[in-house]
């Protein structure tokens, strides 16, 4: 390992436990950082400092926010009456980026998952189920990923919900478009068959 | 752009201006960040706040350093005889992986070149020049890129020690280990045909 002054060795240590970041990348920003200007590194240093203490769940729907209600949930704008349950905030961004979704979201902030020890009470579902009962809701769409625990999570809530006279519907699986058909896995593939749809003059929507 | 909380937004944009940083990465890292324990992002935000105060150049090879010399201008074990010429530190960190370099360096902080107005003044040629009068120097390797800036540099410096009496090498340009010649360049290949070598039993040294 080559010698590098302490702090520097600190940073690249530092740097190096962030996710998707290795040793050659982590050498790299912070040789970057030490070009940089002041400023923008400082600006850096107090962001990454900052966001833990900033942060907290939306009383609403848990999704990160800084104030009692997150940007969504504040949004007079939005639909209020459909509401897309998501895994965690990745997720939620995920959907926004879309700029299909015009309702609210409920973030679980993880999926069921009896190996990890994820099980109902850890995760946002009471929640969810109070947010029902209170009423003005119309739909609930359960956006948990097309995975062992994602379905699962799905099965269970859509479950729960039933007995409460909403709507809950599951968004659609099947290939990703622009995706090879050749390229997709026989999973997908099945899910894509399985959801087809008539098309043409008589197709009824 | 999705809605996020004023000190997530903040974090990832931040983060973004990191090289190689998109905003795809930033916020996978901003999220992992929200959800990593207090001590790790603290240390880092402390790493990144701290390295610019706490690094210097060193005195003798102008390296990174938090003391007045580097670590291997430090280390009496290293030969200090034998002077490697690079552009940066990470040029140096680069070289010393290899493990096969047992001399000292010196850091020019960069290339001759005029179009982005780096002239020989904003490089540490002068500094170089003073360390081999002070003698106890027998070799300098110019070890800068083979491109034209790393080139220029290189031909620039020989030229200016000539007539200190030192001996002068370039390290060798050629095709790398490993590589197909297929997927070589032709200046790559143009080199390494000029530099090759007698080869079998009466090849000399």
């Amino acid at each position: 390992v080559p010698q590098y002054a302490r702090p520097l060795a600190q940073l690249i240590e530092s740097l190096e436990r962030l996710p998707g970041i290795g040793l050659k990348s982590a050498q790299r920003l912070a040789f970057w950082l030490l070009q940089a200007d002041d400023e923008s590194v400082q600006a850096l240093a107090a962001a990454i400092a900052n966001v833990k203490r900033a942060i907290r769940d939306c009383s609403v729907c848990f999704n990160y926010t800084d104030e009692d209600l997150c940007p969504i949930c504040a949004d007079a704008r939005r639909d209020h009456s459909q509401v897309c349950v998501v895994a965690d905030a990745r997720d939620l961004m995920a959907l926004e980026r879309s700029g299909e979704y015009r309702g609210v979201y409920h973030v679980l902030q993880g999926l069921l998952s009896p190996i990890e020890g994820v099980m109902p009470d850890n995760l946002r579902i009471a929640e969810l189920l109070e947010r029902v009962k209170k009423g003005g809701i119309a739909e609930v769409i359960l956006a948990t990923p097309f995975t062992v625990e994602g379905d699962a999570t799905a099965s269970y809530i859509a479950d729960l919900l039933q007995p409460l006279g909403v709507r809950v519907t599951r968004i659609a699986g099947g290939l990703p478009v622009g995706g090879d058909l050749d390229y997709a896995d026989q999973v997908t593939i099945a899910r894509a068959l399985e959801g087809r749809r008539r098309v043409g003059a008589d197709a009824s929507p």
